[in-house]
């Protein structure tokens, strides 16, 4: 059956499960690519493929503006139109709407906006939402909901109340004109970084009987350490035969603490934003190829890595791209970053399956090095 | 051995041969895609050999300037810097400096010329040039020469002379520290629009009895028909055992003309410029993919193409990539664009073996409808 989640395993609060999606089954923990236009930026659908993605993440706020989401659905679906014959996800539009700061006013029954291309005026309401993915056809689709500062708890109060009942609008709209069994609606609990609130949306959301949620309004200001405990507090409260999908975050070490704290599905654009700006991640840390130490290095980025990049150029000819200005860079930065992130969720997994996964998150936190931080400053909760 | 070249039908002016290599054979009438900075642009290597590239250009002047041409050289030279393990050649530089303008001087020696990137000093001379393409270690290197207006006589003439005496020095040098087995110097006859002076400069490069001759100077003001009449009075001149290149031209017209009439091997930014302005070449001729037209068309580039860009999108979401400026549109764009010249060559080719060469030239031509001029404006030597 579509949408069943088969939990596996489980050690401490991290999870190895699979969801069944009508384009393939989604082992998780899982990271997701960002393909915020239909394109992961500067791959390929095959390298994704090779690179073993499973779910890949679209944005619907910028496919409805471009190329519009009836189009896509006359060119018979965001699969087809992207070539990606494996699960997607869509976000609601929400996040992409209220970070237009000024261009965007809101009110109890939806969101008005004028377009970042054109400044044509737009609206969308959780139902017109449901509707946009409903015509780019995602087999995740999700909530609209609204993500408020997360420190400031009377913006917060008022965000869940509106964001409840836009939840239940959503559900709603989604029976009405949709197809639950070809798209699955995941329902979203923000509540910024209070416990309380925290535990009442995700209750409020759980309520809905739906088949995953996620967790919203964290990676948007708060500390990591706030973060962290607001996952772990989080993921109690919501049902444990569901996926958990923890929106716009991927990091390495932040999936590592995030699998640990009980999430199963990620997507953050990190990877290849990172490889655009001449970067590569490593289990080491992250590396600026412009550095000049690089420039006469025969190694491949990361020694040992099986990537194309890794198998095929060295650090030294990676510099020169990046150098350059070159196109490639891009391609063969964005193929290596992503490769750790999906080689990794795919380590998290087989670890929790063998019951070593304390030691492997562990392990790989006290080697990696994250931008601005101590190594392994944040702790794993003991399993 | 290497750099035989086997001569295996003609037709008319048109030829198809083999020439070896120390990187494996090419067959000609060949295309090379140019990496101008030792990558072509937005193409894996991975996806040039699946494209059936053989030969790939590099560009002397920017790899000298960088990363440098002994960096290149230490770290194994330039097919293991750019993991293309097919046949290299590298361009003298001269053309690249001639194109400075008032950033750079000439006098008898050489030239001297501020870098386009830092406007630090530099000068090349015959015999630095080959010195450089030696440490790059391209399969064929070319001669330095001078490259001037083609239709001022008197220019042309004293740049003849000027090259003239180059090649002696390059073919000098090339024997003074080069290895003529590893590395194959082309010479290059000059001479502008004028028979004469193009007849006594193909003259003289052959009676330096190298495996290979260019003609240079071509494709930098003068009309098509003044191309063509003086490739047809130069390929005469040029020993006929030997490959004659064409350097810089490669809009598919071009590429048949320069066929019938005798060449050999072109080179040309064309293909993957073209891709990065949004435009696709078909064999009806450019479409520009930002057309309204395109935005809602399911069909490929063009339909019955076999690259992987026709295999697996559409022209709707092709246009979508070029107007969203994603990345991912010079690649799938850049993999069709060369894939067609790539394919032409091996028709052309192919047509020459089986003796079909002229009507296959003619109907290609009929179809094809060149940017700016008339469909088959310019005729075909009869065979």
């Amino acid at each position: 059956m579509t949408f069943t989640f088969t939990l596996e395993a489980e050690h401490g609060m991290a999870r190895a499960g699979v969801l069944e999606t009508p384009h393939g089954p989604i082992q998780t923990p899982v990271f997701a690519p960002v393909g915020t236009q239909a394109a992961v930026k500067a791959v390929e659908p095959r390298e994704l493929r090779e690179l073993g993605a499973t779910l890949v993440l679209a944005n619907t706020y910028h496919l409805h503006l471009r190329p519009g989401d009836e189009l896509i659905a006359e060119l018979g679906g965001l699969h087809q139109f992207m070539a990606w014959d494996g699960p997607i996800l869509t976000d609601s539009g929400g996040f992409q709407v209220f970070s237009l700061g000024e261009l965007r006013s809101l009110d109890s029954d939806g969101a008005t906006f004028r377009s970042h291309l054109d400044g044509s005026l737009y609206r969308f309401t959780p139902e017109t939402s449901i509707r946009i993915q409903h015509n780019l056809g995602a087999d995740i689709i999700m909530a609209f909901d609204e993500c408020p500062v997360p420190n400031d708890r009377a913006a917060v109060r008022a965000a869940l109340d509106r964001t409840h009942g836009w939840l239940a609008r959503c559900v709603e709209e989604h029976h009405r004109s949709g197809d639950p069994a070809r798209q699955a609606l995941f329902g979203i609990a923000q509540g910024g970084i209070f416990p309380d609130l925290r535990e009442e949306s995700a209750r409020f959301a759980a309520e809905m009987d739906l088949p995953g949620y996620a967790i919203g309004g964290l990676a948007v200001g708060e500390t990591k350490a706030e973060m962290l405990a607001t996952l772990e507090h989080t993921t109690p409260f919501l049902p444990t035969h569901t996926p958990r999908y923890l929106m716009g975050v991927g990091s390495p070490e932040d999936l590592v603490h995030g699998v640990a704290r009980g999430v199963d599905i990620f997507d953050c654009v990190l990877p290849t934003r990172v490889a655009r700006n001449g970067a590569a991640l490593t289990r080491e840390g992250r590396i600026n190829m412009r550095n000049r130490q690089y420039a006469a290095d025969p190694d491949p980025l990361e020694p040992g890595c099986t990537c194309y990049t890794c198998r095929t150029f060295s650090r030294a000819y990676i510099r020169h791209l990046v150098k350059a200005s070159e196109i490639l860079a891009h391609q063969l930065l964005s193929i290596h970053n992503l490769h750790l992130l999906l080689t990794l969720m795919r380590e998290m997994r087989a670890a929790i399956l063998g019951g070593t996964f304390t030691d492997y998150a562990n392990s790989f936190l006290a080697a990696y090095q994250p931008v601005g931080a101590q190594k392994g400053a944040l702790s794993i909760p003991a399993s």
